[in-house]
Formats: structure tokens, C-alpha cells, sequence
């Protein structure tokens, strides 16, 4: 069994409150992870959920990731990264704050792509705090995917299969195995001038592997339902035009590689109709016919459990799985756009969500909301989508 | 109290004998109301549902409506209309169960126009059957929108109050008051010739009532969640285009004139936005902008309790009333196409949903499914979402 990263999000807001609760509340689900962040922001956190009448949650600060496997638990295991500025106001954007968030992302995803790390799961962080710090990406994911290209093309630059070879402890001169000097085994201090090279990967250092080779698609889930999108945040009106032949296989694909390496067998996939009643034979529109059924027989024909087009507003129902009284036809439902996978999702309740990101040559989940400035540092924000992104990460990474 | 009109359905599809399950298994929900229909039809309903060791439901001949509010529970009340076909076979389309659906549902619009009925609770029909019956109209709703626009042309040329004015009386040469021979109350046997009389309601009878002037919207509703839908049977480009402030505005007006009168005070309207995250401001699509929150703030100046847009993906959420643990901030959602509305409604499943048609001057409700040709005759339909339909026509006609 490896560790699992969790990343502190963004100081001002809810993540590492949540992180602490978490640690706090659900043990036995949080065995085996650590928190990638600052000691003193972490501090706080814990501090900010004290009651009268409760012990303070302890904090341990770890040399490697490898020792969160030993920690005991209710207590917040720490791996401080260097040259991390400390906590800032809450509830304020601030780069700072952007910036410190955005290194353990980076941190963690590098730890995950070398194998050191079995998954990340990220808290929250803001997107105008990460714009403020200057970071090229608006969010988690983009971040990821430039950061998995430049793994990926680093690896095939040295010849390496990106799948083994950095497990294997090969040094990948344009991805640092420890993003600077972490990872020193000797347990000596992180140093700043360590952490003083560049975090964010620039185009330059992609060797050839451009982030759109990597494509990743938004898997939504909680305990009755999963549900993959052709699309995000587009339009409605462009949403439609991305449901091409296409991008619905390629949504396919990518479903299908996911849950089968979590489920150890091919999912069963249904995939939403576009249009009312899946387009009642072309009579309410005829994106079904042209291109989601073309996409599904692709599927079919590699090997890819995929059923439909069904009729959207029966098929999430249809999927929902709730033992006994009602066990689900489907392990997944592929959903044209983002509204028709969420409002099902979501519906129950949102404290339960989990964000995957699919595609990428790591497993990643997080909470399905924000950073929640408006309740952060009173210790009252909700730990669990938290917990079931990191139950959710546990399942994908296998 | 009035009684309640349901009417069979396609006598070859699940209606008939959902329709008796009901009686047989909800008699206390089922108390005032009566079929309308035909005696034999009903009969060969009762004894598709008898299983070993169980007792037949008795089939009892109404005369009147009224009498339907003296029946005991358990007992099946039939209003015979004349010249009905017979039961046809099971599972199969027929033009003459096509015409027997239609001429029930005629004579129960017409009884609840008239006044003489709470409400009518519609059996499914077959839009197939209805066509080869030569109706011209493809469905419950334009066949009432239809009678409704032919009652009300009525009512202005004789000057009557279209609201009150059948309830007292008056012959309305346009829109016979018995449908031919209908509600004699001296107990004689409907004549066939009496039928014989075109009950479709033909263009020049709306002596300058269109249909248009009865603009109706879908409502879908069950315990948890009601929604009112802008646009239902088109492609969803359609029904992006159909997103205009005078769409938006009349669904908020027939939405809150409708519930008005069942709540007994102004419906707090949710409005769900189309695109993602209600538009976030523009980014993600203009019609939040441009038409949704325009015709919000028409609804407000006309005294409607509309908010919005709220992002799609959780204002289902938000609404869902399942106390004690989730009390619902909204009474209904007004969504801007089918799926946006029915996939939530449907989620937790089809058997108690209730398909409501607003803006008529009847109160119209029907399960929300079809005729089930593939089961018809089994005795094994559900009858819940008829049950559900029962209810809530009751608590519309309050």
C-alpha cells in the first residue's frame, strides 16, 4: 500500500480545515494519508475546529511521505514543503495563498506520476488566487494535464515507459523527482533554495507531448451514481456542438480505461441521449443518430462495454444503485454536458460528490465544492466530500 | 366535494387495469372518483389482476357522477359512454381503442369545463391508436387545449363567465353539456344515437378562441419535487431557442396562477438558468443575461414570488422537499427544457411521478408513463403513479 497526498488547497479558504476534520473524523478512512502544505497553515486549521471540552487535533511533521503509513491515528500528518508562504486571511484572495496551493498540487502530482504516491486528492483552491500568482492554469485540472505532458514526454525523451519506468527510480532531468530537493531521504530541513527553480512546467519543457494529448474528462460520483461529461464549462449551445462522433468515443475510451483498471472488469457504460427522449428516432433531433450511436458501435468494436443512447431523463435513474431496494443497470452513465450528469449527481445532496479527473497517468479526486470564503476559519464547513474523495481515490488507484 | 373523472385509456395498453389496481388497492385515495369508459373494457381489467383465492372487484354501473361520491371502497364505479368500442386486444394499436381513449377524455374535459367534475385524471393513451382513429391532435394536451379554446369561444358568444357561468347551468350550444346525450339524470341508457354527434372539437366551433389563447405548460411533480418546463417535445436547440423572455414570463404566470390556488398563497418559484452555473456571469452563455432574468424581474412586478436563475445543477437540489431532514426552499422549479426538469423528478424513480398540464381551465393530471403494450393484460402494471395522479388532481382542485 503507497500514502496518499492530500493538498492543503487554498489558504484563505475551507481546504485545510476540512483536511483537518477529516483527519479528525473519519481515521479509519484517512489511514494511510498525509496533508502536502505548510505546518503552520495546517496549525491553524486545527486550531480553528477546537471546541471547549475537546483535545486539540496534534500535528506530525513527516520527512518522507512513506511515514504517514505509520502514523497513528487522529492526528494531521504534515509534509511541509519548502519555501511555502504561511497561512493568510481568511476568507481574502490573495497570490500568496494561490501560489502555496498551487505547489502542492504540482508537488503531489509529481509524487503521484513517479509512483511514489498511490493518488493526490486535492482541496479546493481559488481561481483568482491562482490568476493573481500568476499561474498559467485556471484550475486543478489544466495544472495537471501540462504537468502529466511534461512527465510523459521527459519519459519518452529517456526512453522510459511512463507507466514503469519512474517507479522504477530513473532521475527525469525535466521533472525532478522531488520538485527541487524534496524527497531527501537523510531527513534534512527542505531548503529554499531548493524550491527556488521553477514549479509550473512551461511549454518549452513539453518535449512534444502537448497537454491535448492528454485528454481528461470530469467524472462526477457519489455512493448511488456515476456519471462521466462529454463536456464542462461551454454554453449549452456549445455543448451541443461538442457532441461529436468523436469526442463521445474519446469520452468512451477514457471512461472505460479508468473503472476498469478500479472495478478489475469492463464497466458497463450507458450513455445518455443529447436531446428529449433521445431523439425519438430523429423526430427531436438527430445527434443521436449521427453521431452518438456511430460512437458507441466504435466503442462496441473495441471492446467497450458501452449501451444506448438512452433517454436522459430515465437513464440516471436507471443507474442509480441503491441496494437493496434498487440495484443500478449501469456502472456508469456518459452524459452529454455538464447539467445533465450533475443535476442527478448532485441531486441527493452535494455533501457526498466526488470530482475525478479521467485521463490523466494519475489518479486524482476532490471535494465537489469550493473554497467557501464565506464560512472559512469557524471550523463548521462540511468534511465529507472530502472523505469521499479520498474513499473514491482508495477504489481508483486500486 | 365533486368526484373525479379518470378516464380508461387505450383499452389495449396498461390504463384499464391500473386503473381498477388503483381502486382495488387505494380505495380511501380513490373515494369520490368513477371511471369513464366502457363496462366490458373495465370488467376484463378487474379480471386481469384476479390471482388465486382472491375475490373479483366488483364493476358498478354509475348513471350520474354524483353517485360516485355514495360508492363503497373497493368497488369499481363505471360511467358507460355510449357507442363505445369494446376491449381490443392486448398490445396492439387499434384505431377504434384509439377513438374510445379520445372520446372518453372529450367527455371528461367537457364534464369538468362544465363544472360537474373536480377534475379529470387522464389513462395513458397511444398516440399511434389516436392517429389511426383519425383524431387530430397527437395527445392529451392539444385535445384539451382544443375543447378548453371551443368551451371558452362558447362562454364569450353567450356572454357567460367563462368560469363560473357552466357551473350554473347554462346550455352551451358549441360544447354540448353532456357531450350528446350525456348526464341525463332521469336514468335512461346512453343512446348510440345521441353519440353520434362529431365530439372532436373542429376549428370553426372555437368561433375565435385559438388554441394559442390557452398557452399550457408540462408540469412534472412528486412527493419530493415539482417542475414546470418551458418547452418539452423539441430537439434541445429548439428548446434553447424557446428560452425568450415571453416563454420564461408565461410559464412563471400559468406556473404561479396554478399553484395559487392549490397552495392558497403565491408559489416561491425557483428559476433554474440553461446553461452551466446559470451562465456565471456571461462566460458560460448570455441567455441568463438576456432573457431569463429579464422575465424574472416582469413575474416579480406582477406580484409572481420568481427567483433566479439558480445554476442548474443544484436548484433541483435545493428544492427537494423531504422533511424532517431536507425541507425544500422552493415549492416548484420552473426548468428550461425537458431533461433539465425530468431528470430529477425521475430520479428516485418513475412510480410516483405526476404529469400536470397547467393553464387550462380544468384540472388535468396523468401518471407519467404510457400504455406499457408490452405488459398490458398481466395485471402486473404499478398503478402508484396513477394513485399519485389521484392525489395530487385533488389537492390542485383543492
Amino acid at each position: 500500500m503507497k500514502p496518499i497526498a492530500i493538498t492543503q488547497g487554498d489558504s484563505a479558504g475551507i481546504g485545510p480545515e476540512i483536511v483537518a476534520k477529516a483527519f479528525r473524523d473519519a481515521p479509519e478512512v484517512l489511514q494511510g494519508c498525509f496533508v502536502v502544505g505548510d505546518l503552520a497553515t495546517l496549525r491553524r486549521a486545527a486550531q480553528c475546529l477546537l471546541r471547549p471540552g475537546q483535545p486539540e487535533l496534534p500535528v506530525a511533521l513527516l520527512q518522507t511521505p512513506g511515514e504517514a503509513l505509520q502514523m497513528p491515528p487522529r492526528c494531521l500528518p504534515v509534509l511541509q514543503l519548502p519555501s511555502l508562504p504561511g497561512p493568510q486571511p481568511w476568507g481574502q484572495v490573495s497570490a500568496a495563498a494561490g501560489r502555496a496551493a498551487a505547489d502542492c498540487v504540482l508537488w503531489a502530482a509529481r509524487a503521484a506520476l513517479r509512483g511514489e504516491v498511490a493518488a493526490l486528492v486535492t482541496a479546493p483552491l481559488h481561481k483568482e488566487a491562482l490568476a493573481a500568482a500568476g499561474i498559467p492554469y485556471p484550475g486543478h485540472t489544466e495544472l495537471l494535464q501540462a504537468e502529466a505532458a511534461a512527465h510523459l514526454a521527459a519519459c519518452r525523451t529517456l526512453g522510459v515507459d511512463s507507466e514503469n519506468g519512474p517507479q522504477r527510480g530513473q532521475f527525469l532531468p525535466d521533472s525532478p523527482p522531488h520538485s527541487g530537493a524534496m524527497g531527501q531521504e537523510d531527513g534534512k530541513k527542505w531548503t529554499a533554495a531548493a524550491h527556488s527553480q521553477p514549479t509550473i512546467p512551461k511549454s518549452d519543457r513539453l518535449l512534444g507531448v502537448a497537454p491535448q494529448e492528454l485528454p481528461v474528462r470530469m467524472m462526477l460520483a457519489n455512493e448511488e451514481l456515476r456519471t462521466v461529461l462529454v463536456s464542462i464549462h461551454v454554453p449549452l449551445r456549445a455543448a451541443i456542438d461538442a457532441v461529436t462522433a468523436a469526442n463521445v468515443l474519446q469520452t468512451l475510451q477514457i471512461t472505460h480505461a479508468a473503472l476498469q483498471r478500479s472495478l478489475g472488469r469492463p464497466a458497463r457504460i450507458a450513455v445518455a441521449g443529447l436531446n428529449p427522449h433521445a431523439g425519438e428516432g430523429g423526430l427531436f433531433g438527430r445527434e443521436e443518430i449521427e453521431a452518438i450511436a456511430p460512437a458507441i458501435a466504435q466503442a462496441r468494436a473495441q471492446g467497450i462495454d458501452a449501451m444506448g443512447p438512452f433517454a436522459p431523463d430515465t437513464v440516471f435513474m436507471r443507474a442509480r444503485h441503491a441496494p437493496p431496494a434498487h440495484v443500478g443497470e449501469f456502472d456508469v452513465v456518459v452524459a452529454m454536458y455538464h447539467d445533465q450528469g450533475l443535476i442527478p449527481v448532485k441531486y441527493l445532496g452535494v455533501e457526498q460528490g466526488v470530482n475525478v479527473t479521467l485521463g490523466l497517468p494519475l489518479v486524482r479526486t476532490s471535494p465537489d465544492h469550493g473554497t467557501a470564503f464565506d464560512i472559512a476559519g469557524q471550523g463548521v464547513a462540511n468534511a465529507a466530500s472530502l472523505i469521499a474523495a479520498v474513499r473514491m481515490a482508495r477504489q481508483l488507484s486500486g
